[in-house]
């Protein structure tokens, strides 16, 4: 017989372009199933759960819900909030009181544990409960996963940034810096080498958090780029680290910043001004530029992979069907098959919490300083259709009748 | 008669999304004309010129040109010289060894100069020559222009973004401040809020260079937002300047680097990092974040407005008719009819070089910190068609059974 009681859905950690897609393929597909009396979602991850700010969303159009598919960043509100023991006792209280027999919790690996220690709370009370973790983290670092919703999308953005800052420089010259997103992981800096089409496209150098970071190293490989190419585009992830394995990107912090998980804020601006004018004063090179991408990687509209879209509903579908068809409770995962399709299982909860999937020594290549095909023939797929194409002039030259010298560069 | 000869055509200054759809359009409308003997680019603008350094785009595909007109960045590379009278007399001499007649120049009010020294050159020696001034420039700021091309699709790219950003820091909770381009004016950054749909929707708050930036009105204005909603995102133009109209950002450079029109380069990273840094130290707000969009701004793909593509491709078309049909020389300039079409007239290139156009006062509020609804009217038309929506949450909340303290915010 099948167990009778509420849905409550969350989301929690950083948003995606496509967390939302997750949300609403939960949403619709639990609505399918009589055993469930009424669906929840809780304002603001855990946060919301303690605080008892449910809405009802069996109250939702499915014109607005796709509405919301569509829209970026988490559309019930996220939280940084790491609960402990205590805390997710209090979860756990709060959800019994509604009925709720039924939680889905979409989010990364910093907060699937949450959902552990919840069910184990149920566990001890004898309390009949599903937990399903629902992923997503546009750093790509799920355990298990070929890849997890949000990566696509926010590879799509980036890839799609250094093609229009490649033409940019490739027009003016210079050294650029984009800095990317990725803690400890480069997955999302790499995708910045996914648009090139000429041999001498930037990004020429991309450095990863999986390498130790050497500043003279990084030194003469800028050098040599400028100086075949007269500009160099290079693409550095915010997590890259020094020989001690400590993320550089800490050290340019005026004032430490941890959150609820012991994650130190990455200053990724500071960063990119210290290497900025590290080459200027060092390479002697005037025109030198840096961005931080940010938030925008995250959701920036209407870009979104469509792949990503795809499988971000799916894995909402899947985690009420797992929960609500076959009882059962665990961790979601994609599994690539093919070239290029996916299949979803339902792995342990405890087999993907706490634990991080970095690039594979295959995906980089031996300088440490750019990616390998293998990593191309990876991430492709992942960054949707309709990916955009340019192109250049290829006329001929003219022959020069008055023959001058090079009066510039 | 028509005057016969050939047609040189070449970009400068910054580039922008549709710089080349003016670039296709003057090539496509040259080749019609049976007086045109032959169409040259020159690369990097005026660089390419003096050095010989020319396309024959004679022998280039249409098909080839349909995809340049969509591809970001200058296809002919561009240059931030600033020809004085030598180098202008340089130039000329190599246009008339090659028998140029007609000399197109894509750009701003930056290098609109160098079109009209070439041209006394051309009178004193008695040669008969054209010279046609196309607009372009992200800034918006040539007079006797209702607007640029390149501005429609960067104020798309800034719109989108900060509605994407506004969602990301909705989710979150902090401050959010995002440096937006624009050297003298503030028409980049004041798009921010084209994207806003509800009440409570960032950017709350929005600085341009037009009004004068004081810190401490800065943090009261940022203090009274956050109190408000538990958040806060800000548009900031990088152009920002105090009240002796010293852009602020030039303060934060280590070097000074200027180019050769005088322009000192922005540090729009260190002043993002300075006003994030005083926001958390005297507001006491821990979660502050910066990016600086640079690039993006410019060049990111797939995201032009379809209005300024078609009137960047009009203004190269119009620059080849004046020329040719009606044997003119001057600067195209852009005319807006009605709600919304535009009119193409030719003004003459000094009245418009050299000159800057601001925002006006009914495009800014009184307390100088946000735009009018006017300023909205001005803008909408230019961002083009298909701009994006979102949509929230509307499910009503759930009566609390436990009835418990807020534990968290």
């Amino acid at each position: 017989m099948s167990l009778l009681g509420k849905v409550v859905i969350a989301q929690g950690g950083g948003p995606t372009h496509v967390i939302n897609q997750s949300l609403v393929g939960t949403i619709l597909e639990s609505r399918k199933f009589s055993q469930v009396t009424k669906i929840y979602g809780a304002l603001n991850g855990v946060e919301g759960i303690v605080n008892e700010n449910f809405m009802d969303l069996s109250h939702e159009t499915s014109s607005n819900l796709e509405q919301i598919a569509k829209t970026p960043a988490a559309a019930l509100l996220s939280t940084r909030e790491k609960p402990d023991n205590k805390y997710c006792a209090e979860v756990f209280k709060v959800l019994k009181a509604h009925d709720v027999r039924y939680f889905f919790y979409i989010g990364g690996n910093d907060s699937s544990n949450t959902l552990k220690i919840v069910k184990d709370n149920a566990l001890k009370e004898n309390y009949d409960f599903r937990v399903v973790h629902i992923p997503k983290t546009i750093d790509n670092d799920l355990v298990l996963n070929d890849h997890t919703p949000g990566y696509g999308s926010a590879a799509r953005f980036v890839a799609q940034a250094f093609m229009g800052i490649n033409l940019d420089n490739r027009s003016l010259g210079g050294v650029y810096i984009g800095i990317v997103m990725g803690r400890h992981t480069g997955f999302l800096a790499a995708a910045a080498s996914a648009g090139k089409i000429y041999p001498d496209d930037g990004p020429h150098l991309i450095y990863l958090p999986e390498k130790i970071f050497d500043i003279d190293k990084f030194l003469i490989n800028v050098k040599e780029v400028y100086d075949r190419y007269g500009r160099c585009v290079i693409a550095l992830s915010e997590g890259i680290q020094d020989k001690n394995g400590i993320a550089i990107a800490t050290k340019f912090a005026k004032s430490l910043e941890k959150d609820a998980h012991g994650n130190i804020h990455l200053e990724g601006n500071a960063l990119g001004i210290f290497l900025a004018d590290e080459i200027k004063k060092k390479l002697n090179i005037k025109r030198v530029r840096m961005d931080t991408f940010g938030y925008l990687q995250r959701s920036f509209l209407e870009n979104a992979s469509d792949v990503d879209q795809r499988e971000a509903r799916e894995v909402g579908e899947k985690a009420a069907q797992f929960a609500l068809w076959d009882n059962l409770s665990g961790s979601v995962a994609i599994k690539r098959i093919g070239d290029y399709s996916v299949n979803y299982t339902l792995e342990k909860i405890r087999d993907i919490s706490g634990k991080t999937k970095l690039m594979p020594d295959e995906f980089i290549n031996k300088a440490g300083n750019n990616v390998t095909d293998k990593f191309y023939f990876y991430v492709r797929p992942l960054l949707g259709s309709n990916f955009p194409s340019v192109s250049r002039l290829r006329a001929p030259f003219v022959t020069k009748i008055l023959k001058k010298q090079d009066l510039s560069r």
